[in-house]
Order: structure tokens, then sequence, then C-alpha cells
């Protein structure tokens, strides 16, 4: 069943009508379409186009089709171009020619570019609380690791010494970063372009403040043709899923390294790992590694839309369809994905010893030796060389900083005494970072609770 | 029902079970591991690990699971993780114990890697049978239309005009380029990995050139870390692919243009075009719209598997797993787009006087001008900016270079006589050009039928 | 003269020297690492660790390397490893040991993020300012258009008539979109990371409040870790280039489409339109060809940036080093992109009489005619396919919807009477529009209005 | 100087002329535009268009250029629109009006096309040339280390013991199938294009057959549209590009994990490694790092240009001028990167100790245990589930299976007798191999030679 059959003498390629059908993913918009179709119903009475009747009746014919759907109850949909026309379909069914009336002033146009920015708008809620959910773990994980200590890393050799909680808080920030991220644009995307018409307009009176009220949106498109040819929404937010993956990606990496048996930090919980068909040994994190590899996906989803839109004419045009699967594709990801890492969070078992031991070779203090030579007059960089020059000693001797005499420290510089070993403490290294932001227990601390009331806040907004 | 559930204590948690399954689109391969597992199981047999006995059975047994799922007898898969635990656990029913043998010296990373080569070579040639049908239907074209003459464009300003016949050509010599180039792929990935184990290689002394040979494979692996951890067949495939679309845009994106009001060289079909739900008048080329747009999908795809491979230590990591819905979609996309240019191209009618007309108009034979100055003496550059003063002339007056009087030429270059009429008229310019791959019907001729004898070749190969 | 000689014992490869080295690059920093060194410096003194005759010392000279850039004076820089140590090094001629007590509780991990996030701060208000310049010509253009009608399009055909300002109305929408989106970025991106350290902070009381105060930060990152393995700002930065770079080839496609023979909707002043080597008489839109172009540039500089960041491990590795060039590309394209469409706009010469012309031919006025029996009566779909039938009628006889006489629009319907003319001529077909942000001059003005004062008051902000 | 100013009455804008200008970078294809110009003078000299002393004028002028250029004397070139218009113009000075035939049938559409395929070809055998050498230092290396055992991973995870010569075999099997990959391309594009003019042709007489010999291509374009409008051999060179530098971020990646403290497999040799400006016990694997991130940059180039060309109706469009800087880039990078890669390998200290240790824990030989069983009749998938259980029974005891005693073995399953303890020594494991490609030192060495064969034959025939 075609909305726009008169013109055409011949019938549609068999095989056209299923090149050119939307019906099997745009099917997820069954809800989006039905709400829209509701504002509209109420639109067109204030209009004067539906009777009160005619009303009453295309609402509770809608309703009923919701419920219908939700219940699974509308199963085959072969043979319809789309879910608008599904809908129609289905409407005349249960009221006859009054849901013919529904589609005056508005085009398919204004209605899918309606139908999407809903969709937009509800699941980026969606994955914002998800997100939300991800928080609240890291930052309880946080506050329970709290005295934990293992290496920092940079270029993935052993750098400084850090606390567990701190590193936690890390992957806090960037998620933190996700969530606003989703919360600018949901505030910058909520314009309906309902009202819209095929591009121009309508030359019926809807009144579409009063329906975007309806629908729930904060103001409505001031430009007719933009508000049907936009699809910066969908791309805004496959690029917020990209960013949301982009950091998932990080941790899982991360975990995934600390998980194998030469780091040892960590274990994976069985629940979330899997063995191997030929080697009855294994235990792979393999949530984390299609988390990881799922990034690809999304990355695809936006170089995929910002593709087909690249130098469209205003303003629809059919390549704008494909707006659809990338976009949902990108939703669905990131949400699972999400969920996914919350569990395995929640659920890893930490080696603290593992961690700790790794603090002890590689001279994650020699910054410390260094601060402490410039803290007694050595301007850092030629105290950074007098350190560098230790460790080459040590190198060749196989000890460490802490192994040293205070004499053979003294043939280095001269203003080392007997402090130096307290100054290069590991414990002491962490807690002697005075800054905002830095590792010591007291600023992570100050950190966490900074960031827990404004968790506390964004939860009670939702 | 999983292959390695041994060391395990806990269950999988349900959530990641659906996270990690992939039997949703893997299922795909059913065809491939069956026939992959009829290799094994001869190999296994010439090892001695299955007798006589076993290996009937398990033949059997598996070319009745393929006939089954061919007529669609295999419907609920849910609970399994893929394709292949979901083949063993139905040869289990049918034959027992035996199954349990087949997964001898055979690890699920060879197995899917073994199979995804398979998918690649089959579609590969799929796809090149469907660039052979369009080649054929481009050539079919060029030959009806061999002496239309329409402007050829660049920087979509007229520049020269052309025959329809040299510019159908130009899209055959780009899919011919896709058809070479897949066919060169097809050559260079037809290795077999099967035999590589999980990575090490196998205890079991299977022949693998036997296997390879019941398989269909040229040559055998010859690096078993690699053989499993490489995926370099399906970026080229789907890069492929990319390449292919991407001429599917180009000429989606003119046929597009030649079918707007504006030009009026073309109409699409009505059985490819649908209509408006809002505008009764609309007739759009949607299914050339969509065929741009799909670009943009298998664009995706390609950045989609380049993002996953990137930075994954060897041997197989489960991020691999997402190799599969990205080349399942570049393969289906361009195999339908190439089924549908073919029919569009096939049903266009051409509207032979809006092109000659578009040639008289926007000086289309000022380069003949320029090129009759230079064969009586005058240096290209200068004839060049000669003509171009004339032309200037020509706007400021309204007129067309046809217009102008010998006397108004001479004014230009006292070389001009009045032979320059015949040179710059349009059939003329067309028919002057002299070089191999020129648009004069001698040279189109020439090239159409050295590209004949190509195809006719090629499609007897196959 | 490299930064961390001391523990090595062989110098680095030249050849690894030159591949390491991003001098070539990051010299584009100079300006952000003098500001942040001057930054540091003031920080440093609060901290106790330069003395204020230190202080004075420090600043002068780095004010001085400052003018010394900008003057040209600072020309090889071959040899240094990158921004950091030119100055450092430059500093140590002006002031000898002094200049090694700032690096003091530094890293080039946080001086390298600080430099990034102050670059991305300047030039997205840059690009901000540009693009508040090019709302102000399409709106100044769109008020000068107000009265010249064309044909809008859907699918590339003819659709229903719009007003010439609606139509760049359109355009505005999408560039003040991507204002804002600037804007959003700007306030969320505004975090100090200097004071962080290599990744654990400063064991120096460096005053971080005080530091980001002085360097015009809105705030300090509130953990080490993040803040030096942190991109998100550069990301955002290139994907608000992407998105409008995408708008960006939309309007040049569009304006390249009516520059054609074909449609004659517009000229491109010879000023950004450039000739053939060969064909004298060719006018070419380069600079919006380019544009066009360019757009890819930008997408693979994202997928370039994403790519480098996804799975890396924290804190700062290499790999990141690769954030500058496409950060860069980036910013450099769409500003010049943007000034140049500036230019064009203004420089357009609109051919009213074809945009009228085309509105003649094509139907543009059918869904008039629908709505004209929808208004009595008729179920919308009804009407649609009424005016279908209509259509064919015509295309049969060769006639418009006008040429028809009552007599034949009755045999249709029967609600046909003499005032369907009136509702399907063109101008009145463009007033009766009565929708918010419809294309009746009406509505456009009010459009226009409203933007006019947020343009203002933006502006105003700047 | 421009090519094409006589229609024109405007001046070009200041600002777009450097918008548009490409000489810039274009400048890198002095080379090839000089040899195609050679190429082009015999032509004209064969179609009477130049004699004979016009030809040795050109030619002895075309020559000197070439060497003013090689010798850095050519420098400044601004206000030159592009590196044909600069060549021309430079020619000019030498030998005046001769120079301006020489663009005679000759455009700079199909001028540019054939630069950039003579460019592409010369670039592509380099980057053999270099795969070759990278080839040779991977095989000279796996002999070296042919008798170093260390655990092969698949998920991280250890999995089964592995010879390091086999690991490197890997490895060497990749940066093959680039090799030939580029092979096959160089066989595919050696097509010229010289002798298409701007879109049609030429109306001179110019043997095209006979300056492709000239010019060192292996046969002619049959479409003149399609060979100025086809840059699909920048898209194939850029995509080889990509595949080896996917390789190249897989092995780096894979270093970088090695060289950490926790593997501790190898060490990067310092020349290859830099510290940090903070830390001064920090050696950093950049070089690998900077390898693995630059695989970013050439996605990116390749997705540029992807983006550039789709959509683009024939022939020549300027958006094509963006195809230079993304292949350049592409070529560039991938040349210093497989430079790089080969010095750190040849460098690369390996500590075989902590290789060999590494095997000791994790089961790695589980699967011969399991092997083991199953050669002993117990189907493979039991074999798999009693090692399983045996494993578990390890871990809660803290041994390795070969703590076992037979009769804590035969309480799992009484096919165990005293030979299993050799079955699962691991140099045993790695040596009971028996398929080809695998990992025993029988194999390995069989696989070494093959290559070593195929090895001497590519480089005998550079």
């Amino acid at each position: 069943m075609k909305l726009w059959g008169g013109r055409f003498s011949k019938n549609e390629d068999e095989f056209m009508e299923e090149f050119n059908s939307s019906i099997s993913f745009d099917i997820r918009l069954f809800e989006e379409d039905i709400e829209g179709s509701v504002g509209q119903a109420y639109a067109l009475k204030k209009a004067g186009i539906l009777d009160k009747d005619e009303l009453d009746k295309t609402i509770n014919a809608l309703n009923e089709l919701y419920e219908q759907y939700k219940a699974g109850e509308i199963k085959s949909y072969d043979g319809y171009e789309d879910v608008h026309s599904l809908i129609e379909s289905l409407l005349y069914e249960k009221i006859g020619d009054t849901a013919y009336k529904l589609h005056t002033g508005r085009s398919r146009n204004d209605q899918v570019a309606t139908d999407m920015v809903m969709y937009v708008k509800k699941e980026a809620l969606n994955i914002s609380n998800l997100l939300l959910n991800l928080l609240d773990t890291l930052i309880g994980n946080a506050k329970k690791y709290n005295d934990i200590i293992l290496p920092g890393y940079t270029h993935l050799q052993r750098a400084q010494p850090i606390l567990l909680s701190h590193y936690l808080m890390a992957y806090f920030e960037m998620f933190k970063r996700d969530y606003i991220r989703f919360k600018d644009m949901l505030n910058r995307i909520d314009i309906m372009p309902l009202g819209s018409g095929a591009l121009a307009g309508s030359t019926f009176p809807l009144d579409r403040d009063y329906e975007a009220d309806i629908l729930g949106f904060k103001c409505i498109s001031l430009n007719s043709i933009d508000a049907v040819s936009n699809r910066d929404f969908c791309l805004e937010c496959i690029f917020n899923c990209t960013m949301t993956m982009m950091h998932m990606s990080r941790i899982s990496e991360e975990l995934i390294l600390w998980s194998t048996k030469e780091f040892n930090f960590i274990e994976i919980d069985e629940a979330y790992s899997t063995g191997s068909s030929m080697m009855p040994q294994k235990k792979n994190p393999d949530s984390l590694e299609l988390a990881r590899g799922k990034t690809g996906r999304v990355y695809g989803d936006l170089i995929s839309l910002l593709t087909v839109i690249k130098g469209l004419p205003l303003a629809y045009n059919k390549d704008m369809q494909e707006d659809k699967e990338s976009t949902f594709d990108a939703v669905d990801t990131v949400k699972i994905c999400i969920a996914m890492l919350k569990r395995v969070i929640s659920s890893i078992k930490v080696n603290s010893g593992s961690m700790l031991a790794a603090c002890k070779t590689g001279y994650l203090n020699a910054t410390d030796m260094a601060d402490y030579l410039t803290e007694r007059g050595i301007p850092f960089r030629k105290a950074h060389e007098a350190v560098g020059n230790i460790i080459r000693y040590c190198e060749e001797k196989g000890e460490t900083l802490e192994d040293l005499s205070l004499d053979e420290l003294k043939k280095f510089s001269d203003v080392f005494t007997d402090d130096v070993y307290g100054a290069i403490d590991i414990k002491n290294s962490i807690n002697k970072k005075l800054t905002t932001g830095s590792t010591s227990q007291e600023m992570v601390e100050k950190t966490m609770s900074i960031e827990e009331e404004w968790l506390k806040i964004e939860k009670s907004l939702m």
C-alpha cells in the first residue's frame, strides 16, 4: 500500500519495491509515529479539519494500535513501504476515511523528521541514564579501592605510583563529559519539524506551538526547508555515541591488559569471560574485547551518515532514508556496551598485591627524587639530568633508587641528605602530591566528594 | 550450548550471553560451515581419527543438515553462541559422540577464518557476475545510442559535445576496473586457513593440501598465527565494494541530474521512481538516490572493520567477531545496487532532442575554434586567448560562435577563412577527434569492439 | 636539544629524530606555549619556586620571544624536538639557569594538553566570528531577495514554489546551529589541564585556580590522569568543523547546480570562477567545487584522530602527537571555506526570471489543488489521488493544471468551482502557507526578524 | 600566470587565488610534469605540430628545468596557480612562443591525471622495495631466533607455546600480502590518460601508443571521459597504504606490549626510544607508538578521498584537486613507517629467558593434554571438558598440569599413563605440531625456506 500512486500508470517493479522499502527497519519508529500522529490529530482538530468526533475516534484508534504493537500483535508488514503507510493503513481498517484526513497538511518529509528527532531525544535520555549508572559504579568502586596503589603508566611504561581510585576517577571524568555532551545536545536539538509539510509549510492553519506542547518539544523549527532536510541531530547523536565508545575502547583495552597473566592486576569475572573450543585452560575477556571492537562499528555509523548527507541539495532526498540504520545501530551499540561495562566493573576482582609489587621496580619514584633536588634549589632540568645519571648507575648495578647509600647518591649531587629516603617512599610519593586533581589521597577524596555531589544532583534531575 | 565450559565454575551472565552471541548474524555462514566440516571429516579420516563408518555417518548427517537448512527447517537457534556450536549440536543429535570428534585438531579460530574466506570467495564471484551483467547492459545501450549527441561536462559546465555511447562507455571502463579488481582479489585470497588450530597448528597429521583440494582452495596458508588472525580478505572485499559503490554514486548522481526538469535528458522508468505522500505531481528517482546514499553505508563498513583490526595484537581477539556484519552488509549492498542500476539503465528513456539542443548554447565548439587556429600555426596558448576574447564579444552581443561573420572573426585573427564554420560544426567537432579513446564515432566504435571482445571472453570463463 | 637525555647512553638515531620530531607543525603553538609558560611562571612565584626577580626576568624574556616570533625572527628550529624544547632553549639563551626552573612541576604532558586546549579555544572563537559574518551575509541577502520566487525541490525534482529568501534562511538555520554548537563546546571544554604533571599531579604547591585565572580558563581539571590523556576537545572541535563543512558541501552543491546552463538561476562572479587551459569558453565555479571537495579532508581529519585515540591505554601515549595536524587542518579548512562562501554569496548575480519561469512547468501547484479539495471536505489521501489522475491527464494532453477548464476538472471531482484557479496561482500558493516557518512572505519575514534580533545579540556578546 | 584568462573581464579575487592555488603541494609533481611534457613534445613532433628544431629546443629546455629543480634553484613559485603553469611559464622564459605549442591537444585534465598516475607508479615501486627490505629483516630475524620459545596469545591470554621465528613469520606473511597487493595494483593501473584532452579527446593526430611507449606505460586508456575523471589508482594506492599501516599498527602494538616491564620480552634500542621531560627514568617506545598512531592519518586520507569523489558527475571537477594531499600523505607516511619498523626490529634485544618463563604458567599445554586424550580415543569435546576440570582442580591447589601425579590425573580419565608427561612438555608441545604452517621447528623451517626462495626471486625482479 503506497501513499502516492495517483499519477503513476505503471506499477513499481517488485525488486524496486523491496529496494525502496524501509519498513524492515523503520518499524522501530512505531511508537514515535503514533505519538506524532496523536499530536497531528489534535492540531487538525484545532484547525477545524477534524471535528470532535473524528478526533476521538482517531486518538482511540491510534492508542489501540500502539497497544497492539506493544503486545506484539502487529507482526506481518510485508508489502508496506514504511511505518507511515503501515500505520495509516491499519488506522483505515479501524476508522475508515477519517484515517485519510490525518495526512492533511503533513508530508512524510516532516513526519519522518519528527519521528527521528523524537527517537533521538528518547534514546539520548536512555543513554544519559545508563551513563549516570556507570558513573555511579565508577565512583562507588573508586571509594572502595581508595587505598590501593598501582603504577600509573605513560607510553605503557611505568611512570609514577597512583591510587586505583584516582585511575577510576579518570574514567569518571571521561564518561561525565559524555553525559554532559548528551545533555547539551538534548537541549539543542529539542525542536519540532512537524508542520513543515513537504518543504514549504502548510496551507492549513496548524498551530505548531500547540502541537509542540502536546508532543513535548521545547520549540518549533523556523524554516520549513531546513526542517525537512536537517539530520544534524542524528549526526550529533552518533558522534556522541562515538565519543562514548572511544572512551569505552580505552578502558576496555586497559582492563584487557590488566587481566593478562603478565599484568595480573585484575580478574574479570567468569560471567563476563568465555573459553576456547580448543584450549581448555583459556579464560578470555570477551566482553571487553567486544566492547573495544564495537567502537569500530560506531565509527563506521558516523562516516556512513556523514557521507550520505555530504553534498545533498535541499530539501529532502531519498538518500536520507539511510539515516536510520546508522543511528539505530550506534544507539543500540552504545547502550549495550555501557550496560556491559557497568557489570564488568562491578564484578572485577582486584589483585592489590600485584599492583603494589609492580610499583617496586621501574624507578617510579625518580620524579620524586628530581623534585627533592629541585626543592633544594637545583633547577629542574639539572635535577632531571642528575637523576637520569643515577638511574643508569642503578641499572648497571641492578639496584633500585632506595638501595643506594647516601654516599653513592652524594656522588651525583651533594644536596642529598638522609631525608631523601622518605621523599622517594612510594606512599609518600603519592601523598606529597599537592595540586588539585592530583593522586594524593586528600586530593582524590576532594575530587570524589565534588563529583559525588554533582552526580546526586544530576540523578535527582532525571 | 557452549564448546568450552569445562574450566568454568560460574555460568555466563545471561546479558553477557546475548552480548557475546553471534548466531543472529553468523547463521549466514551455515553453508560454509557445513562445507568446511565436510572437508575436515575427510581430513580426519585420512589422519586416522575417523574410521570409514564414522566418516560416512558424519558426511551424511552434514548433508542432511544442509538440506534442512535450505528448506528452512532450522528455525530457532536461540541459546546457541554461534553457527559452529549450533551445527555441532545438531550433528550430535543425529550421530551422537562421533559429532564430538569433528573438532579434533580444529579450533573455532581456524574454522571461522575458513568459513569467512569461503564466504568472501563465493560472494566476490557473485558480484563479479553481476558486474559482467551490468557491463553487458552498458555496452548494449552504448551501441543503441551511438549516434546521440550531448554536451560533455567538466565542472558541471558544458564543455565539448560527445556521443552518448562515449559517455556510457566511460562507466563501462569504471565497472570493468571494479570487475578486474575483484578478479585479482579472488586470485590473491584463495588460501585455506583450516588446519591452523587455535594459533599454533595441529598435533594431528591433517593433510592440509588434500583438504584444500576438497574445499576448492588454490593453496594453503603457511603460518598458523597469521592464518587465524588475518582478515585482509574481508577488508579487501569491502574496499572493492566501496570502489564499486563510489562509481555507482557517480552514475546515480549524473542520472538524477539528467532526469531533472532542467536537464530533461532522460526519463527514469516509473517502475524505478516513486511519488510523494503530499505532492501529487512528484516522480522521484528514488532508486538512484538510494544507490547514491548506500555508498555511505559501505564507506562506513570499511571504516568499521579497519578500526576494529587496528592495533590488535596476534592472534585471534574477540574484536574480530565484528568482521562479519560489515562484510555481509557491504556485499549485500553492492549486489542489490548493481542489480538495480542494471534495471534502471535498461529501462531509461532518452530525450535525444534535449541533449542535442543543449549543445547549441554554451560555446561547446570553442576548443574546436582554438584548434582551428593552432592548425594554422598559432601557438595554442595564443589561440586560446583569441577565442576567449571572441567569446566575450559574443556574450556582449548575445550571439554564438557560428553567428559571427568572417569579418568579425578576422578582427581577432587574420588566419580565419571560410572553412572555420565547418570546423566548429558540432558533428564535425565530434568526428574530428583523432586520438584513440576519443569521442569520434570511429574511435568509440573501436573501443566498443575491443571491450565487447573482452567481455565475451570474461563471460566464457565464468 | 632534548629535555630528557640523562638516563640514555646512546644517541637517538638521526632518522628517528626526524620521525619523532613535531617542531615542523607544533611551532604553530608558539603563542600558546609562551602564554602557558607565563602562567606557569606566576604560579611558580606564588609557590615560592621563583623569586620576584626570577619571575620578572622570565616574563620579560617570554614576552620578548613572543615579539621575535611574531616578527618572524625565529626562523630555524631544525634539530629541536618540539616547540616546548625550542622555547626552553631560547629562554635559556636569554636568562640562563632560571629558564630551567620553569619546568618545575610541569611535564610536557600537561603542557601540550594546555597548549592544545588554548589553541582550540582561540580558533573556535575565530570560527564562531566567521560564522556570524556568514549569517550576516545570508540574512542580508535573504532580505534583499525577499520577493523572488523559485521552485523548491525535493529529490531534485520541482516540488513547490518558495521564496529565495526562504531558501537562504534554510542555510541560515544550518550555520546558526553550527555556531551554537561551537559556543556550547567552548563552554564545555574551558578547563585547564596545567598542573597535572606527567599524569599524577605535582609535588609543588602550585595554585591551579590562580593559574587558570591568569590564563583565562573557566575552571581546572579535577583528575590529573584524565587531564593529560584527554583529547576530547580536539575531537569535538574537528566534529564541529565537520558539521560546518557538511553544510558547506550542501550549499556548494546547490549553487554549482544553479550556475549550470541548465538551471541558469545564478551567476558566480568571475572573481570566484576559473577557466580551462584547453576550452576557451569555460567559466567554472571552482571556489564552490573546492569547498565541496574540502569536506572530504575534514571528514578524514575526524576519522584520523578518532582512530588514533581508539584503544589507547592511559595516560599519555606518543600516538597522541598525531592530534595536531588533523586539528590544525580541520580548523584551517573550515575557516577559509566560510570566508570564501561569504564572498561568493555576496557577489552572486541572481537570474530571477529563470527562477520564476522554472515554476511554470512541473505542476508545482499540485499540492495546492489537493489542499483545495481537502478544504472542501475530501480526505487528503483521496484528494491526492484525484490530483494525481488530473496530472496524468495533463501529461497526455501536454497541458498545465491552469490550462484545464472547469468542466475538465469536474470530471475528476465535482467540488471544483471557479475559485480553484486562484488557489493554484503561484504567488497565492506561496502566500497561502499559514504555518510558522513556512515560505509565505509573512512567515519568512517573521523568521528573519526573529533571527536578526538573535544575531544582533550574539554579535554584541562577541 | 594563468592558462585561461581570455574570456574573463575581471581579475580573480586575491583571496580566491590563494584558495584555488595548488602550487604549494603539486610542486611535488615537477618531475612527472616534466617527463610527461617530454612525451607530449615527441608526440607533437610525430603529429607534425612541432618541427625537429622546436622539439630539440623544447626537450633541452625541459631537461634543463628538471636539473634546476633538482638542484633546488627553482624556489619561488608564488603567484602560480599550479605546477603546470609554473613549468609552462619557465619554459616560455627559455624558448619563447614554442613553449605555448606544447599544450596543443592537451588539457590540464589529462595532464594532471597522467602526472598523478606516474607519481603513484613511482611511489608504489618505492614502497614495494621498502617492503622487500622489511621482509628481508623479518626473515633474517626469524632465522636468528628460531629456537626461542614464547607463549602464543589469543585474546591476549597465553594460549600455546610457539617459536619466536614463527611469530615473526606471521608478520612476514602480512607484509608479503601487502607487497603482492601493490604489485597487482601496479599491473592494473599502468594505463596512460594523456591524449584524452579536456574530456573528449584531441583533434590532433597524437599517436598515443607511441607516447605511452616513451613514458613507460603498459597501455593507453580507451575512453577519454573516464581517463580524465578517474582517480581509482589514487584510492587503490591509499587503500594499499592503509592495509600496510594496519599491519604496522598490529606489530607496533605487540612490540610496545612486549617492551613493558610486565612482559619484559624485548628491549627497544635506545636509538628508537625517547625519555620524559619530567620523569628521569622513562624510556618510551615512541617510534612504535608513532607508527601505530600514524595509522590513523592514513585511514583519514582514505576517507578523505573517498568522500571527495563520491557523487561527482563526469568528467573533471575541481573537487578532484583534493586528491593530491591525501595521496602524498599516505605515501609519505607508509614509507617512513616501513623504514622505521625495519630499523626498530633490526636493533631489538630479545629476552629469551622471560619468554620461556612465561610459558611455564598459564597451562599452555592444556590443549596438548586434550589431544593426548583424543589420540587415545576420547572424542575431542569430552577430552576438552576433562582437561577443563583438571585445570579447575589445579587452580584450587595452585599447581601446574606437570605437577599432578598420575593418580590425580586418573581421577579425571583412566586413559592417562606415564607418557602424558612427555606429551605436555613445552618443547614437545611445539614439535609435535604436524600440520604445514604450524609452529614446530620443522614446519617453520619449511615455511622459511619457501619464503626465502620467493623473496630472492622478487628481489631479482626489482
